[in-house]
């Protein structure tokens, strides 16, 4: 992995990907204790930055490889990125995802025209799935982060905050990442480390969910002990991935871990504030930012709100819950 | 009024109002039937374009006037534009806003550092209050849309669109505003004549609110007979104003009405879709291009979301009737 990488990935996705706005709001800022900017990557194509990745690594493949189709496994966002890149090449994607995956991402993968193939996560082995229909199509297996194209196409997000904050006045700051494997954050701060190596990345997780936390202190891959049932379904990833780790090893600032109920906040926060949707596990930073001043360095902040596809009824209970104008 | 006075409010502006995105969804294209884009205004500062009129109008003021401090009327979204100019420009700032405004629009004006005063409408007369206000401490009247340098600083917008529309591939399509009193309206019209004649600017209203689409028919200024009582409240303006009628008059194609409800359901539509909040008001634009398409031309539609204050009770209601997946 190198800056080459993620610069041949930025060419391939110009006119493609969307550069997101970098937002920020002065009623954040007060509550963070310092400027607060936000990288809205929920406004990207498919509603999460998934889709950078995903159409990095479609768009790398041989045309031979490509026309036979892709397939992937993903509770939503890759699923969802991973369907529309394959629809822009014209090729067909097969994805795999648990059946308690949220309503909207199994719909919208659907929709993007991906053919939905739903396991029960305690009773079916999604990999064996996946072999199976992978070995009698032909289909090239586009891992949701532990593939170089995948974290050279994230890492683009890292390019554009390097610009977007210089822009703003910002050429310090802590860089706050929803982690799940890894993807996006090793990927911009492989971005940052080139091209603005003051900015620091540092990855956010959920409590209970914080493998790259604590896998940054030991200094070796750690393994979460609960696998399911958070709200932050996009990031509750088992652990870091075999590429990702090494990069964030030598990358990055210690991680930061928030609670569900801070998520909840920091989604309402951004309604009000913003104008904003974000879905739990891409809110993880903002509460970082919001919630733990102080285990942030300096007199402002970077984070990612990785993803805004959250059905209804969740984005409901965090404005009942935390909402203006009564919060 | 030329494009000129709009190009001087972009110079003074730049640095200051967010280049808002050009967003869309293949899931709009389809309900629309034709390529839908929708520029968001609700992630202007302020979360509303009203932004861009205040600081144009604020920033055109002779020092020595200016720092005597500035006065406005407003339900909230120039309210809070004309707050965050006068902090920029560090004077003092009077709102005067009708007590059953947003909750969340009256706590930002404070919270941005404007004095708010507050009326009743059905009992009190708003302009009484604000000429005694004014001359007793000589503060300047910043007018919502019926004057030249806001005209101006809304027009903005429309150098905006010209420019993210061709990039897009869009050089020929209507163009869909929310019009109150006809500023953001007029302003981007005599933008898009001179920039890119092709792009024709047409009002959007809420039913029973509106007079600028009989206005247009009649040909002369006609006024609601309703003053109150919508969820729009953004843009129940009774009537045109004197400058921005005959702009639009001249620049503009027919008027298009929607329903409350469709309003809410194009909200949750944005939300689903797009990751972006808006508010009632700020919706009809895209209201009319998911739901009337038949009084569009084109291949491709654009839309202004021209606000994004709303309180979460009422955003709930949205949600709660037309949130995905159940629509």
């Amino acid at each position: 992995m190198n800056i080459q990488m993620i610069e041949a990935a930025a060419a391939r996705l110009a006119g493609h990907a969307r550069q997101t706005p970098l937002l920020s709001s002065p009623f954040l800022d007060e509550i963070a204790g310092r400027r607060v900017l936000l990288k809205a990557e929920c406004l990207q194509h498919t509603g999460s930055f998934k889709y950078r990745g995903a159409r990095s690594a479609v768009s790398a493949l041989a045309p031979e490889i490509r026309e036979k189709g892709v397939i992937a496994f993903s509770s939503g966002n890759h699923a969802q990125g991973v369907a529309l890149a394959a629809r822009e090449f014209g090729v067909p994607a097969v994805i795999i995802m648990p059946s308690d995956a949220p309503r909207l991402k199994i719909e919208n993968t659907r929709a993007l025209g991906a053919e939905v193939v739903l396991y029960d996560r305690a009773t079916e082995d999604r990999d064996k799935i996946g072999a199976r229909l992978s070995d009698a199509r032909a289909l090239t297996l586009i891992k949701p982060f532990d593939e170089p194209q995948v974290i050279a196409g994230q890492g683009t997000t890292g390019l554009e905050i390097a610009q977007q904050a210089k822009a703003a006045g910002v050429t310090k700051a802590d860089v706050l990442i929803p982690c799940g494997g890894g993807g996006l954050t090793s990927g911009t701060a492989l971005a940052l480390a080139s091209k603005a190596p003051d900015l620091r990345v540092r990855p956010c997780e959920p409590e209970e969910f914080d493998d790259a936390t604590r896998s940054l202190v030991s200094g070796h891959i750690e393994t979460n002990t609960r696998k399911a049932g958070s709200i932050c379904d996009a990031i509750i990833t088992p652990r870091p991935g075999d590429l990702t780790f090494p990069i964030m090893a030598q990358l990055c600032g210690p991680g930061i871990v928030v609670s569900e109920d801070e998520c909840l906040r920091a989604m309402a926060a951004a309604f009000t504030r913003l104008k904003v949707v974000i879905e739990p596990g891409g809110a993880v930073a903002l509460a970082a930012a919001l919630f733990h001043p102080q285990q942030i360095n300096g007199d402002a902040v970077i984070c990612v709100a990785s993803g805004g596809n959250v059905d209804s009824p969740m984005f409901i209970t965090a404005l009942e819950k935390y909402g203006q104008p009564a919060a």
